[in-house]
């Protein structure tokens, strides 16, 4: 009997499920609010508007230089809370994990989960797993949904963007999808690039100070373009970027250049965007250069009247249309 | 280029991903909750203790008699709020999608899953999907968060048990299991059972009304012995169960004397067990039957003075300790 990887027995409901889940995850994410032998987990009262966030995460390889898995998924949800102006407090997990899965790197992720969520102090207060046959599951799946408390009077959103805005983010793009990328060793490439995945909350906590804020989200899947794509579908306005300005690392730039990926569809999972009053940019990129995390921070564009579409001002001094993303240039980076 | 097959180009947050959003998800699970250009709903004040509980759903087939992997994960999901006492609220959807899936079956799970949450009265606040390579999906997986509330004076759980309770299950046991089971047709038989799934918060709220009402909870993976485990474990007790006044279906009975299955330990997913105070156990019994969904129901055993155990009297007036389930009978029934 092989004791050091998942068997289809530990997804069954009887004793080698409730073992797994007793040793691997209780023991690494206890908290006063889980209860492993409810059904469902009791909240304490919440004073503020709650929100609620999903996130499924495939990401391969399940370890990469900055992160696993399972700090990613912590950071997604948490982040997505974040941008909304929420503060994360409750967090459900479910993992679908692989017959045969070794036992020792799932721990590794669930301590690494486990850690991601103590720093955004957010409480795992349900979870499941199921495990799925051998071939059929791509090692671990995971999903999360958070819970997040947001001051009543805070009223951010795609609606309160206006023309003339301004547009930050708030470090460089694409070290996730690159770093990512560079683990698989698919191309014969390595690089010492770590990930940007981090939690955002003292970005996103600063900016809301600002009365200006109009916007925030995290660019993570389809990167920095898809989110200029959004603000223009919902706004009709037309958004300018000047290349020049947007933070990019030089061995991200580079890989880009070897294989042809555009940094603006890469995903980052530590980046906001965000969009403010244009009388408050100045001061929105002062408060984001201050913290060790938006040290790259930079303005990089501005909503204008148009007709929704992303133009993007090159290095050179000429324009392009910014398409939306189609085909997708790295997957399951998250 | 083929549009009735999910491609990976699905999950990249890009076109093709917001119109299969847009076209499939959106269009049927659409209320004034979800709004699939945030990162974050924002549910409306809530009155009471809130509620939350997360399941994963890997079933197999994904479509059976009785139901979908869509229906099946609301009403899991909506089943074990009910049997917290909780009523069902908000609903948050992750789908893993594996590369190559028939959109027409989607929408057809997506449709079902609908239907099941329209009947709960559950909204679906936020959703994501992920597509993961060809081979590496088993189909679709789905996981499911709930948020429910329970009336602030309302106390069940496994430390209200006591000595001499009275246990009862609403109706006949396993039938999920084979149903789905038989779906497979991998032991070549056939059969007209349907799957139990449905949604049980008539059941509870029924049973709600009594005030000895100690603790409820579905007997779905492990099935009602692994139940009488949890209870076990919790208390120290003994349970003394009756086997001749368990429900079984006689289609069950024969499916599992044929292949050599214990109706003990398959999944129901449309099934309360609840632990009463003896005086009140003849009432719960007549509110249960007196539904349609509980026309079955029936007192199956007693909480006693003991050591744990689980005693099954069987139908020759014998005694067996029911162990609990190590290895799986049926995998992936839900």
């Amino acid at each position: 009997m092989d004791d050091t990887h998942i068997r289809l027995a530990h997804g069954n409901g009887g004793s080698y499920m409730r073992e797994l889940i007793e040793t691997v995850f209780a023991r690494h994410l206890s908290n006063p609010f889980l209860n492993v032998q409810s059904d469902a987990a009791q909240l304490p009262a919440m004073d503020g508007v709650v929100m609620v966030t999903t996130d499924g995460f495939t990401v391969q390889p399940l370890e990469f230089p900055g992160g696993t898995i399972g700090s990613l998924a912590v950071h997604g949800t948490v982040n997505d809370l974040s941008v909304s102006g929420a503060t994360p407090k409750y967090l459900t997990i479910n993992a679908f994990i692989e017959e045969g899965f070794d036992i020792a790197q799932l721990e590794r992720i669930v301590i690494s989960l486990a850690d991601a969520a103590r720093e955004a102090k957010i409480h795992v207060v349900a979870g499941d797993t199921k495990v799925v046959p051998r071939g059929e599951g791509g090692g671990l799946y995971l999903a999360t949904t958070g819970i997040g408390i947001r001051p009543k009077h805070l009223q951010l959103g795609l609606d309160r963007i206006q023309t003339g805005d301004v547009i930050l983010v708030s470090g460089t793009v694409g070290d996730h999808g690159i770093a990512v990328m560079l683990a698989r060793e698919q191309f014969g490439l390595r690089g010492e690039l770590l990930s940007d995945a981090a939690n955002v909350s003292s970005l996103t906590q600063t900016l809301m100070q600002l009365t200006g804020l109009r916007f925030m989200r995290d660019p993570t899947r389809g990167g920095l373009a898809t989110i200029m794509h959004e603000i223009c579908r919902a706004t009709s306005m037309e958004i300018r970027l000047r290349q020049i300005t947007i933070p990019v690392q030089d061995q991200v730039a580079s890989v880009c250049e070897i294989l042809g990926y555009d940094p603006m569809f890469l995903a980052s999972e530590g980046r906001v965007v965000a969009v403010v009053e244009a009388s408050q940019a100045d001061e929105a990129l002062t408060k984001l250069q201050a913290l060790p995390q938006g040290r790259d921070a930079a303005i990089i564009g501005s909503v204008n009247i148009g007709c929704g579409q992303v133009v993007l001002e090159t290095e050179l001094g000429g324009e392009r249309i910014l398409e939306e993303l189609e085909d997708d240039p790295l997957p399951r980076i998250c």
